[in-house]
């Protein structure tokens, strides 16, 4: 086989470049507490979920494909950063910082690898496939589990509501809609310890 | 679809027991030199490494079974920790002290999914696979870019010889022989550099 160095080399830039993903810290912290998750573990841990998790998915998700997509979702935050999902005002203008930041990080790649990592990202943010509505179930799974775990660090750091954080988890009832009445106890549980506050009074 | 939630309760168990891999960290670590790198980093970056290098991997390859491994390969630290490569002691009873906590680890889950994650660690050990050979190679190849990018933190750690670093890259050479070439160029400049020992003579 015909090795090109210089495809090599655009390829050995982006490992490198996206070795930021480990310096990219989320708000939610380890279930033994000692410190927030960067996106490269959140990553890691998604894939495992899907892999774990693939009976729930929506009949006829590859899972192989989900997998990817779950690895490779968060890689432009290496340049937009993580923005917490419960901040209004952070998340104002995200969707256009993050498309300049996968313009910016695939443009790394060779051109047809340029194509196939920037549409693994546009598919997860469409959410239209049953592999990426499965993926972001996992993006949203994965850190209720760390919630869970952590008297719902996040949660208490935005005051979150009910209503909050249901909305949060919808990805989930979309794709795994079998384990939502699990879900629906937990979240339950965490309300009467008021981990979770009360929807406002109509 | 009946969901026994005995059986979603063993995997959300298994979920977060595996949260540790996030406070395993290895020798290795990161480009930006800010700590060291934990296995959840290590695994999804050896992940991305194998969606980006899969041309160069044995013919019929199954990328996506080579993922499943990468993902999962280092799952029994968790209990049995990180040995470093180039520590002959700390690597005495390696094999027994990681297949004990393979055992415990993995009764975690159901019978099925005990089966299946128990048999990615036991083909990427065995490493005969095509499969289990590459996700090899990438357990390799990928600290190696560390490497290379911190003036060789671990090979300095041991005052590696050139030997011990191209035996620790052998399975990079099998699954990959057409970037061989590369690894070789870049030790040769390592070696000149001093961050390599050159072997003792004869």
């Amino acid at each position: 086989m015909e090795v090109s160095y210089e495809r090599l080399q655009r390829q050995i830039r982006f490992v490198l470049e996206i070795d930021k993903m480990k310096s990219v810290y989320r708000k939610n912290i380890l279930v033994d507490k000692s410190r927030n998750e960067t996106d490269a573990e959140h990553s890691w841990h998604m894939a495992v979920c899907a892999m774990l998790l693939a009976e729930y998915a929506p009949e006829g998700t590859d899972i192989s494909h989900a997998l990817r997509l779950c690895v490779c979702h968060d890689l432009i935050e290496v340049y937009a950063g993580d923005t917490f999902a419960f901040d209004a005002a952070a998340n104002v203008g995200k969707l256009e910082r993050e498309k300049k930041a996968a313009d910016e990080l695939f443009a790394i790649l060779p051109d047809d690898q340029r194509a196939e990592f920037r549409a693994y990202w546009d598919e997860f943010e469409e959410g239209k496939t049953k592999e990426s509505l499965f993926a972001n179930a996992m993006d949203r799974f994965q850190p209720f589990m760390l919630n869970l775990s952590t008297g719902g660090h996040t949660w208490k750091l935005c005051d979150a509501t009910r209503a909050m954080v249901e909305k949060r988890l919808h990805p989930v009832k979309v794709a795994m809609p079998s384990i939502w009445p699990f879900i629906e106890e937990e979240l339950d549980r965490y309300e009467e310890r008021g981990y979770i506050a009360h929807n406002p009074k109509e």
